[in-house]
Parts: structure tokens; sequence; C-alpha cells
């Protein structure tokens, strides 16, 4: 064997960052340990001394290693994890790479490393990974390596979507709702959430849950709306009636916690904690301004954002959103004074239902002026009415509720129950919703277009430019769209009559069924510009319910049947393919045809750069995905110019 | 104006069949009256005379006439439907154009003139449309127009289904089981029919149901099976637990039955019929033989049958299938003495479940060894198994079936109602089911192949050259065929080495979602042969739940937004263009690869020239339509062959 290394106070080893990978400091970031070899500093079982100190250990060492370092850094454009050693006080660099870091650091490195002459803007907007702006958005816990957080940890469930979350605990909307009101922070607890749930979902600072993946209502709507959430914990028990949640720690005892108490979640990592733990908001610093202006000077795809609400539209323009490509009407339905309405709406008689229609016609002119007027004069795209009816009515279990709307409606109790029995559908994901629903029932497409156009019309007396854009969902025969178009088309000139006055404004189609992708040049004739709905194109294509792939995805991720969940990122060669199609004959007849995404995907980094790569005019996504859409626009335009 | 045109004994009027439309008999059919012109005979103000009589009274105005008609059918190839008129003993022909006719004559009437040398075999063929197949090929009551008939209507509903059906009024499977035993004939009646009542149906001379459109699912089962059915007869109140079924008369009288009570449904026009009529068999006479002999040398597409039984496949040998082209093992599972270990197999423990598996390997080899036996050396297409497994479970209000289930289990009431509420899906055409249970319980899968593969050997050692075709259903991603495909191969080689005997099959793939569709070509590597899943690839296709469909294509079809129910006639312009795809990208990797179909599609006649053209190898269709598409198929290729 050959001889140990030599050891001894005029030998050592170490490793160092260039930079720090925390926070991006250009100051050199590392230990080494002196009469040492090897894997003596990782093993942990002496304590290394911080690379600073080797300045003083080894002047002449240090020198040439930090002028190294120089060296490295500018052959590869980038900060370098470095392993090195000093044989009887000669230095010896053993291993180079570039160095993993934290989203702070990224963007600080990125910036730094532009400004120092050494990558250009181009590479400075590579080294930023959509995850690194992902982990600078959201707040985060304060001090995840602290004994109080350490001991705070219960139990560990799915890191369905990041950030930290801390409030009171709340098992039901009413609760989150009163807590909201009286300015109480809430963390919404079910065993899992349903349509229902919106409202407190909404409310509330964080959601967690026992059951359910990372593709459950609960997580999606979660991600949606930035709200950190964690799901399928199952150490969890809920006992609703009893108010309890009983946590099942790793060594078998268990912790209860009542309505009220506190509770922390890190979406980050699954993790949650007892008590209140201290946050830090989101660092946006002056450097990721700056570097997300380069971003916007170089990338060609739009980015849009879902949003309903006024609320949301102000977040979107807060992240940077070129407009809304999205705005889905019926989640404004579900707030407590409206849903009685839509309720009346969908089982009264006609008077009574003409009587909602009425009420619901004032509650959505003002969201969607609002909306109007949170965007300036930016592109607003409003969907018409889309989800299957019976997600409004309540459960026929729930004799407050139904005991109230039977008078209201002046019916008995049995044929409520029997009404709300006969709207239920084997599969509502393929049932009575989106145009079929608006063929089926006119007088609420009307409502809504009048809606807009009154909104519209409103908001441009206040000096807005707003020109919506209207889309029609779940078409899959041009006839469908034909029939909706002239719906709305003819309101809107009812009402430029009644005022007269006029606004510019779209009708558009989603498409989101596969038949609307293959018969894309006919429908293109008709349609002022598309919207791929991808989440309903992925469930239509696959034939899969985005509720209950839960029961078979996990087996087919870990056999590889799966590569990737197709809802969280494209499907490039089935779903996309059938896009592309779907471009190609739409552009067929309409060269300039505007067309989008909207759905989850237009947040995901790989299927923006499909997206880009297709020709698509924009990507809309939630708001709190607006960055990171964008940046991996940016990404997809120099991968495509560096291609050529 | 001009002079009334002269009446009197040396004139009149007559219309005239050529041969009798409603048997074919070749002596003239008509009617005449003397000193009449124009409407007078349609009128009916006069009694006519027959034709016959116009020998006697103007003999030779008859001689002419008799002269004219043959002219005419020669001119025309087909039997007349003529107007005459006879002004002053002089004949004038005023119109003739060729017939319509039922069923019985269009056959007798292309035999005929073909006899007669008039036509040749192909425009024979083409003679005789599939409705009159239809009409043929089902029992029907002896005389629809006797006072008999005609005072034994109580009311009137939608014909689903054709053909006559009398039996006594029993409102659940287990009368039907239970009259089926004694050897008495049963007719279902229900307010609606779902999965848990195939066994009634199956059983049961007819269904009635007071709810449901033409595509509900006693309307598609009962057509699958040859049932006759009437569904949607808004005039029946019926109430199970009292046993009463209560018939709103027109007249607004009402009449109740019993359970046991006789009642009679004519599925051919929707009556339903107080007390038993007498009914005709179908009358496949010489003719009808002959004729489909023709038929079958001209097409060039073979024709199969869906048969899950044996003697659902002697119904299929019997009415002249190719073979089988779809048996779904799934049906056999409802049995009452199999439905209880089916749910054992999926709720209990692996102990319980092995056991369950044992039993059903036993049922099922000996189901497929006598479709083996049935079918002699014909193919035999078996599908594995592909509904949702909740379909299998019970209703957990059933108190006797969850308390023994539960007993069988060795599990408490409540952990059985929480498993079976676990396995619910809020879609399930769009969960786990086909492929996406096999692979998630494989168990399953190799017990279904292990059957196969045994009743095969079983049925080589009885002389029949059985080589099963053996079929994965729901594939999207060829990763999913290539797994279950390895499970069905490994298991055929298991079984071969126990046996020390080998056999032929295939494996084989549904392209029935529009994924599969559009990856056809990698499939295609893999699969031995492809089969059109029509029914779930219009369902993906268009994002419609056949079981919903019903609240929005009524409103479709008058709005003209849909011209054809999609179940019923294939979307060749939707559905069917993703079809072509699927067969130029299949056949691009393997230019012989067998390509079918199978789903109701099948046995429509304008669905099955679509078929024909794009290259398909064959249509499946149930055993009772199957004349209906080898007319369909005869039809199409001499279509073709015309175009040319």
């Amino acid at each position: 064997p050959p001889p140990p290394p030599p050891r001894g106070s005029t030998s050592g080893t170490g490793v160092c960052f260039t930079r720090d990978p925390n926070n991006g400091n250009t100051d050199l970031f590392g230990e080494f340990l002196i009469n040492a070899q090897g894997e003596d500093v990782v093993a942990g079982t002496r304590t290394p001394q911080p690379i600073s100190e080797l300045a003083e250990a080894m002047p002449e060492c240090y020198a040439e290693f930090k002028k190294n370092t120089e060296i490295l850094e500018r052959e590869y454009g980038d900060m370098q994890d470095i392993e090195f050693t000093v044989q009887e006080n000669k230095l010896f660099m053993l291993q180079t790479r570039n160095g993993k870091r934290g989203g702070e650091a990224a963007v600080q490195i990125a910036v730094d490393l532009h400004a120092e002459g050494l990558i250009t803007k181009e590479e400075a907007i590579q080294k930023v990974l959509p995850e690194h702006l992902d982990q600078i958005l959201h707040p985060k816990f304060a001090d995840t390596s602290s004994d109080e957080y350490k001991s705070a940890l219960l139990a560990k469930g799915l890191p369905a979507s990041p950030g930290a979350a801390v409030g009171k605990v709340a098992f039901s909307n009413e609760k989150v709702v009163a807590n909201k009101e009286a300015g109480i922070p809430s963390v919404l607890v079910r065993d899992e959430t349903s349509p229902d749930d919106v409202e407190g979902m909404y409310g509330s600072e964080g959601i967690l849950t026992a059951r359910g993946g990372m593709t459950s209502h609960a997580a999606v709507v979660a991600r949606g709306w930035g709200r950190p959430c964690i799901c399928g914990c199952s150490a969890l028990r809920i006992d609703e009636k009893a108010g309890t949640l009983v946590v099942e720690l790793e060594n078998g005892e268990t912790r209860t916690f009542k309505e009220g108490d506190d509770i922390s979640l890190n979406g980050n990592t699954g993790e949650i904690l007892g008590g209140e733990l201290a946050v830090s908001p989101p660092a946006i610093t002056g450097n990721l301004e700056k570097f997300m202006g380069w971003v916007d000077d170089i990338r060609e795809i739009d980015v849009l954002a879902n949003a309903d609400t006024p609320d949301d539209a102000a977040e979107a323009r807060k992240n940077g959103a070129n407009g809304i490509g999205l705005t889905r009407t019926e989640h404004m339905f579900f707030l407590p004074e409206r849903i009685e309405r839509v309720r009346q709406m969908i089982l009264g008689d006609e008077a009574k239902s003409a009587e909602a229609l009425e009420d619901l016609l004032k509650y959505q002119r003002e969201d969607f002026e609002g909306i109007f007027k949170a965007m300036d004069s930016k592109k607003v795209t409003i969907r018409l009415l889309d989800p299957p009816l019976h997600e409004f009515l309540p459960s026929t279990e729930d004799k407050e509720i139904m005991t109230s709307l039977a008078s209201n409606l002046g019916t008995s109790l049995e044929e409520l129950k029997r009404k709300i029995e006969d709207a239920e559908e084997v599969n509502p994901m393929l049932g009575l919703r989106g145009c079929r629903l608006g063929i089926t029932r006119p007088e609420i497409i009307e409502m809504q277009a009048r809606a807009v156009i009154e909104a519209c019309l409103n908001a441009k007396a206040a000096g807005v430019d707003a020109r919506p854009d209207i889309m029609i969902p779940l078409v899959g025969r041009v006839e469908e769209f034909r029939d909706q178009a002239k719906l709305v088309r003819d309101t809107a000139e009812a009402v430029f009559k009644e005022r007269g006055q006029t606004c510019e404004y779209k009708v558009g189609t989603m498409i989101e069924i596969p038949r609307a992708a293959l018969m894309a040049g006919e429908i293109a004739k008709e349609a002022d510009f598309f919207s791929f709905g991808s989440n309903d194109l992925t469930q239509m294509t696959f034939g899969y319910s985005r509720d209950d792939v839960g029961t078979f995805l996990p087996k087919y991720l870990s056999k590889g049947i799966l590569l990737d969940d197709p809802f969280v990122t494209l499907d490039q060669e089935g779903v996309g393919s059938l896009m592309k199609m779907a471009i190609e004959r739409g552009r067929a007849e309409k060269p300039d045809l505007t067309i989008g995404v909207c759905g989850e995907h237009g947040g995901d980094p790989r299927s923006v750069k499909f997206f880009d790569e297709a020709g698509l005019t924009y990507v809309s996504c939630s708001p709190f995905r607006v960055p990171i859409a964008r940046l991996s626009a940016a990404q997809a335009t120099i991968e495509k110019k560096n291609k050529k």
C-alpha cells in the first residue's frame, strides 16, 4: 500500500464555496482542518475552522487559493464549490464544480457576476432556477435550524404548496370567516377539502389535510392561491364534532389541538409544528427587481395571471403579469351572501330564478368593474360559467341551509331534496357544465355577458380602457360556440343600445375538449381567440379524473409508467401533440390568431418552454407563479436562440 | 276554371302497390273507387274496392294496368307505388315511385326481383334497409291493429329497444330471478336502472323504466342484449315498497298493477299494454337465409359479436357472427353466487382476497371454456376487467348484504362502510378502472389471464382450436400496455409449464382513450392487435358522460347543435378523424395490424360504412345487431365499388 499522506501542521484539507451559497455574499465561504486529509472535513469527527482563518494559519497558501478561486470563477462563469488540500505548505486544488445555492443567493450571484463582467445578462438569467424564485417568493420561517423550531415539530405530510403559515386551528369555513372578521389568522384543518371549502381555504393562512395527495383539491387550490398547504398527513385524527385535532407523534405519543390553538405549517417541507413560529416575509430585494427586468426584456411570450377577484388582480399586477388570462366567474359565487342567490337561480321557478339573476348581475358587475380597474388597461379574459351546477348546491344533510332554502323557494323540503338529487351526476366532470349549461340555461349567460359589458362601460367612464376578452368554456362543436357567441354579442348590442355607449370586446373559446382541438380549424373561423384549458384537456386526453387520480398515480410514478404528474407538467408527447395540431389548424385559418393557455401548466417551467416553442401568444397562471413563468419564458427564449 | 273532370261508372281512380308491401306477395295490392277522382281514395269518405275487383269492373283497363306495372317494375327494378285514374274507360298512369315496405316484404321482394332477373344480387342487397332487418329479427305482437291490442293500450314511453315482451311485473332482481327459476317470464319495472340491476335485466323478457332516455343505462344494456325496452315513461308511478305500479292513462284515469300482474311492452313503438298479448317469433324464412348468404359473399369487413356468456356466444353464431370481438368478463361477476366473492376480492385482506380470487378463477375458467366451445374455432376476444371496482360494491344502506359481507370479511360494519365509501370516486368513468386497476391490483389480472389460458387448454383437449385474443382496456401510455402484457404473457408461460401444453394467444389493446389514438404508432410496436372502444373514445373525445348526457342531449338535438346522438352513430368528423389517425399510425408500424371496433357503433349502419372505408378488419356488436351489421358491411362494399 502507498505510504499514508503526510499530516502535521503544514498540511491540511478543506472545502470552500467562492461565495456564500445562502445569500450570495462575495466572501469565501468554507472550512478547513489542519493536520488532516481527505474525508476528515466532511466526516465531522473534528470541528473544522472557518476558511477566513486560513489567511492567518497559512497566509501564502491562502493568497494562492484566493487567486485560484478568481481564476476558476472567471473560467466557469459561476460560483464554485471547491475541494483543496495542502501538503507540506503546498496547495493542491482537488476538485471544482458549480456550487449549489439557495434562492436569494442565486439572484444575488447572477446579478453580481454580470456586474463583474463575468457573464452576459442571458447567462445570468440561465443561472437562476424556477425553484430559486419559488423559495424567495413565499414567506418562510425565520430560522428552521433553531431548537425552538425543532422542538415544535409534530409530524410531516406532503409539501403540497410552499410557504410558511401560522394561525389558529379552524375546522370549518364558518370558523375561518369568523376569525377573519375578528382579524385572527386561521389554518384550515380538514380530512380533505371539496369545492364547498373554498371560502375557508381562501380566508385561511394555510391548509392542512389528513388525506389527499399532491394533486388533491386542497393542493391544487392552495397552489393556485399561493396558500401554504400540507396534504395527506396520516398522523392526523380530526374529529370535527368534538372539535379536536389529534396528532400522533413519531414516538407514539399524541398531542391534541382544539379549535383556536396555534399551529404552524411549513409548506416547503411538509412539517407541521405546534405553536406560533416567527415568519419572514418574501425578500423581494432591489436585485430581484433588476433581475426580473432583464427577464422581461428578453422573453417573447406574454405572462398573464388567473385572477378571480380585484385582490387577485392586484396581486397579479404586483407580480408583473401582462394581464389576466382567466377570470373564473364561478369562484365569486361561493361567498356567503351570494351562494343562496346562486341556489335560488338553479332551483327556483322562473320568477324566483329571474329575481336571483338580477341580484347576481349586480354582484358580478361590481366584481368585473373592480378587476378592470385593478388591471388598468391591461388585457382581462373572463370565462363564462364553467362547473357543473350541482357544485353550488348544499348537502341535503344540512338541515339549516335546506330549511332556509326551501322556505325561500316556497317549496317543501322533500321537493327540494328531490331537485338536488336530480341534479347529481355520475361523472360531473363530463356532464352538464360549461357551454352545455349555457345552451341549456341561456339566461345565466345573458346575465354574465351583461355584467361584463356593463362593468366595462362603467370602467371606461372611470377612465380605464377596458377591453374584455370573453371566453366560452367546454366547446367541442363549432355549433356550440356559434350559439353562445351569438348570445354574448346580442346581449352586448342590447346593452350598447340601452346605454348609448359601446366598448371593444372579443369572444373566444377554450380549447379543452379533445374534439375542439381536432376541429380547431372550423372553430377558428368564428372565434376571436383560443385559450387552452390544459387541465381539462389533460383530463380528457388521458381519461384521468383529477379528483380521483390519487388512486393510481402514486403507483404509476413509482413504477415509471408515468415520469411526471401530467397535471403538473404538460404531457408534451400526447396532450402537447394535440395542442400543436390545434395551433396549426387554427392558425391555418387565422394566421394571427391569439392563442394562450390557462391552467396549472401555465406556471410550470418545463411546460412554459414547450408553450413558447409551440408558438403560443401567452401563458396564464396563478398570480403567485407569475414571476416563475416570466423567468421560464425568458429561459425558453434564450435556449431557442442558443439552438440556432 | 277548367270544367270538373268527368265522373260516372266508366271513370274512377286508384292507388296500387305492384306487390304486397307487408309480405312481398307478387299479387297487386291496392284499392280503387268507381265514379271518383283525385283525393277520393285517400280521403276515406267512401270505402274503396280491392284492386282485384278492377279486373271484373273494367277488364280492359285492368289488363293494361297490369301490363304497365310489369313495365314499370322492369324499368325501375323495384316494387312500385302507383296512382292511376280512369277517364271514360281510358287508363292514365298518374304517378309511380318505389314503394315503402315492411321488413319481411323487403327481403321477399329483393330475392324475388333477383329471381325474376330484374336486378343483380348487389342491387337486391341495396334494396333491404337495416331497419327492415331490425323489424324481422325481433318477436312482435301478432296483431297490433286488433281491438284487443288497442283496448289493452295503457301509455307510451320511448321505444328504446325493439321487440315484443310479455311477462309478470317484477320490481327487483330477486323477483326476476325467482320467477325465472319457476319458469315464469318477467318484465322488470324500475324508475331507472343501474349496474346493480343487470341481473334482473338479463333475466327478464323486457324492461320498463319511468325515467331515462334513449341512451340511458336501461336502453343501452337492453339493446345490447336484444331485450325489448321502453324508457322514460312519465305516466308511471312506481312504489317499490308498496309493490305497485300505477299508470296514468291519457283520459286521466289510473290503472294499478301489482307485482306478478301481466304486462306487455311493444319496444318498436313504446306502447305499454295491460295483460298478456299474443306474440309471433322472429320470422327467419328461407328467403332471409338466402339473402344473408349473398350479403356474406359480398361484404369485405368481418362482423363479430359482443358476447359475455356461452348463451350469448350461441346467439352470436346463430346470427352469423364471424367470432367474438368482445367478451366483457365483468358482466359475469354480477351473478348472485359470484358477486359476494367479487366483493371479498375487493375489500378483503390479502388472505380473504386470495381465497376469493381462487373461486373466481374457477368461475371464469368455466365461462371461458363454455364460450370457446360455443364458438368452436372462431375468434374469441376477451377484455380484461374494465369498470371501476366500486360498481361491484353494495349500497351501504343495504343492511342485509352489509352484515353478511362484514361477517364474511371478519370486519366491523363501520370499517366496511368506510372502505366502501373510500372506494367511491367523483368521476368513476375517469377513475380507477381498466388497466389502471390491473396495474394497481395485478393479482386480479393474473387470475383472469390464468382463467383464459387454462380454459383454452381445456377447450383444446376437447377438440376445439381455441386461440384467444386477450385485450388490455383503457391504455393511454405504451408503458401501461407493456406492464399488463408482460403480466399476461408471464402468466401464460407459467400455465404452459404447469400443464406441459401450450396454445396460441394474442395480447392486444383497446384504443378508447384519446391519448392512445395519438400514440397508436408506439403502441402498435408492442400490441398484437387494436380494438377501438368507440363508446369510451366518444365519451372522452367529446367530454360527454354517457350516463349524464341526457341532461343536455335532447336540447342539443332539437337546436341542431348535434345532428345525431354520437353514442348511436359515430361522429365521423371528430372521433372518426381520431380513429383514422390511429389506424394510420398503427399500420405505419405494422402494415398488417388487425384493427377492429367493439361498442354500440359496431351495429350502427352508417358507422359500419365508415369503419369499412377506414380500413378496419372487423366490427363487433351485440349478437342481435349482427345481421344488421352484416348487411351494412355488404352495402358498404357495394357503395365503394359503385364509386370507383
